[in-house]
């Protein structure tokens, strides 16, 4: 019986651990495919260069074409990162009839709608589940929840490096420079961390997971974007105090065809079940109208948990070849994109202001509130070391963004209030 | 296009539901399966009987022969309960070349294999994911999941009803029996809670996830049962002090060859995943050799999710239809059941004891478990109101269960010892 041929494009952790569960499990796969799958080329840089998994030398090339022009190859997997050239070789695979699976967030954020179009245009699946939160079947989790349901809202702990350096704060009251060392010692963090600590990854991600959940084209340019290098040791103490528990979050939520996606820290009660996921655990709640609340969890980053993933795409394109159907499964957004204006945004929202210490204040900044018809959920004021200041921490009822903006502009002008020191939404209550 | 024909056994709240859904969605089904969807004939008691939904009466039908000969049905959906007298309508309708989906998990667990054999052998799909913790899609991501990686634990929450109890005797400190009146006026415990608080339905569910999971065939009797009638306030408030959250825990684990599948009252430490999952909710907690920990969370009944579930399933059975392969998804258990021993099955245990206050128990008792190489992680002495007695809570680090249990008849013996209050697992530490 014929083989089903491989390509694979980059042989890092990813690349290496797809090589060993192909291997390890051909029993399994036969058993599912019925044909044996091998891989037989490999684009590397070096191809002399020593590797930590035992390969045959002979499958390694450097030269991408040995791979896309190869007619006996069926799929590509892409596990080489990289965008603009990443994303020709892949254009350029698909146009030889070649079927892709790719672990690459960044291509899909950018280039994702294009590659899609271009796939179906010619056929071809193009598979993508290992691009969004690693080893969770999050992809596949929605598109059979879309088959007889409506999403609402999706809220996402998409970034594994921000999740370990928060819940470190959290748990020794450390300071965001050193735990994010500690991150990058073990492994858990970058040299440059930008693309995470900004939010900028998780971002990535959420627009993949709105296009799809929302049957939307949601381009990296949609989403909202703060990330946690602003958030100090006094929030996440705070935020404890009053019992909710730091996050950064990724919001994709809908009310009737308006939408916002966005990313930012932001408060969970502590019992919410996205509070525990911690260290460098993903997770993706998802609000559905017929299902409810249900929630994906699991390691969103790692060789052997991502090239899980990978190969689970790779059984169900090569089920669908032989079942001589490929090219259906990447359906076209199929709703125009609309986003929600700031007034459009309803949320609580968590406030930490350093006051003078003088008769009235609180009395006045609540007022304030009140003429905006913003009430509170809860309210703390404490003395400051500093002399003569006061720290006042509120935790408002539902307002929209534009409100709360209105209401800080005024507060910033009040003589009294020295500093707005942090502002956060409060997610995740009351079933919202 | 012709359309796709249904029969629909029984059109209680899960029946209703799915009778909605498919009207509700009938463009989207027809966008993913490419023709349309109609049920042809339901299963009633009294078709006379006035409904919730607005159903055409000429539909339904008393006499199920109606739907099982109609040689223009093509799937049945049973969501009519039931065991022996179903099982029979379901052969007899597979034996007639139809696809079932059903929601009932007493049958599954003890006529699954038998089913799915059947189905097997007439080339008929049998799907039941909605058996499994209503609304979320356990099972499909077992299936995807083993397509590359081997289970070797699955720590389940899957009965609402106990879970909506120990809860609430958490969080108020409430008695068992008054959380259970509770339970039943809200109508998240049946008015006969037996199968429920006794662990049976759990059970049921265990040796239905087990099979699939392990890919034996763990039967009903395999399934070690504890129910949750005997936990105490007094057990909650231990296990808080020591950073656990109780919970009623069906339990699959596998070394090497051998399983043990249970279900008890177990302590979780509070920060892990499931100790988050409160009231009526469900979450399937799954280590995989090679994707490392996931959990899946959801409503675990409830008409729409459970609904949702069997619309998902039956969104599967019609796109094989339309391939052309319906009956290769039930792949028959590959592996001989081996059961573990008490002396092969590793823990942690909590125990508490009554004792007379006398000098150097702790000694005695610490010193007997030291005999058996049993070590302790936590050690708690409190004095008792009752004269001459007090209070003692030991946390074993790993010990296996028959040590445990000789440790228990000596402890019996011992006239220092009053009585041995409660013992139960603990589970979910440092990943496992």
């Amino acid at each position: 019986m014929k083989a089903m041929s491989i390509g694979l494009l980059g042989l890092g952790t990813v690349g290496s651990g797809v090589v060993k569960i192909i291997e390890q499990h051909q029993d399994k796969l036969m058993h599912q495919i019925g044909c044996p799958v091998t891989i037989k080329k490999i684009l590397v840089n070096d191809p002399a260069k020593e590797r930590q998994v035992a390969i045959d030398k002979s499958l390694l090339t450097s030269n991408v074409d040995d791979i896309l022009d190869d007619p006996e190859i069926d799929v590509i997997i892409e596990v080489m990162g990289g965008i603009e050239e990443t994303k020709d070789h892949l254009l350029h695979a698909i146009r030889n009839k070649k079927h892709i699976i790719t672990a690459n967030k960044d291509l899909m954020a950018l280039y994702g709608s294009q590659l899609l179009k271009e796939a179906t245009a010619n056929e071809c699946d193009l598979f993508y589940e290992a691009s969004v939160a690693g080893g969770i079947p999050i992809l596949r989790g929605l598109a059979d929840g879309l088959a007889s349901d409506r999403i609402t809202k999706m809220m996402g702990i998409v970034n594994g490096t921000t999740n370990f350096i928060l819940t470190k704060m959290s748990q020794d009251g450390s300071a965001y420079e050193d735990v994010l060392k500690e991150a990058q010692s073990l492994g858990f963090a970058e040299a440059d961390p930008t693309a995470d600590v900004s939010g900028l990854d998780a971002a990535r991600k959420m627009a993949i997971l709105s296009t799809l959940g929302f049957s939307m084209t949601i381009d990296l340019d949609d989403v909202t974007v703060q990330g946690i290098t602003e958030i100090s040791e006094e929030d996440l103490a705070y935020s404890k105090k009053l019992g909710y528990t730091m996050k950064l979050i990724g919001l994709s939520s809908r009310d009737g065809e308006k939408v916002e996606v966005s990313v930012q820290p932001a408060l969970l009660p502590e019992h919410h079940p996205l509070a525990s996921v911690h260290n460098e655990y993903n997770a993706v709640y998802v609000y559905g109208e017929a299902v409810g609340e249900t929630m994906f969890y699991g390691p969103g980053a790692g060789s052997l948990p991502t090239a899980t993933s990978v190969v689970s795409d790779l059984v169900a394109v090569l089920k669908n070849m032989r079942l001589g159907v490929n090219g259906r499964s990447a359906v076209a957004p199929q709703y125009p994109k609309t986003m929600k204006q700031p007034s459009e945004i309803h949320a609580k929202f968590f406030i930490r202001l350093h006051v003078k210490d003088e008769v009235g204040v609180l009395a006045k900044i609540t007022m304030l509130f009140a003429e905006h018809g913003v009430s509170f959920d809860k309210i703390l004021q404490l003395p400051l070391n500093e002399k003569g200041s006061s720290e006042i921490v509120l935790v408002t009822h539902h307002a929209t963004l534009t409100e709360f903006e209105k209401i800080q502009q005024k507060l910033n002008d009040y003589e009294m209030v020295k500093e707005i020191k942090s502002t956060y939404r409060v997610e995740g209550e009351n079933g919202k």
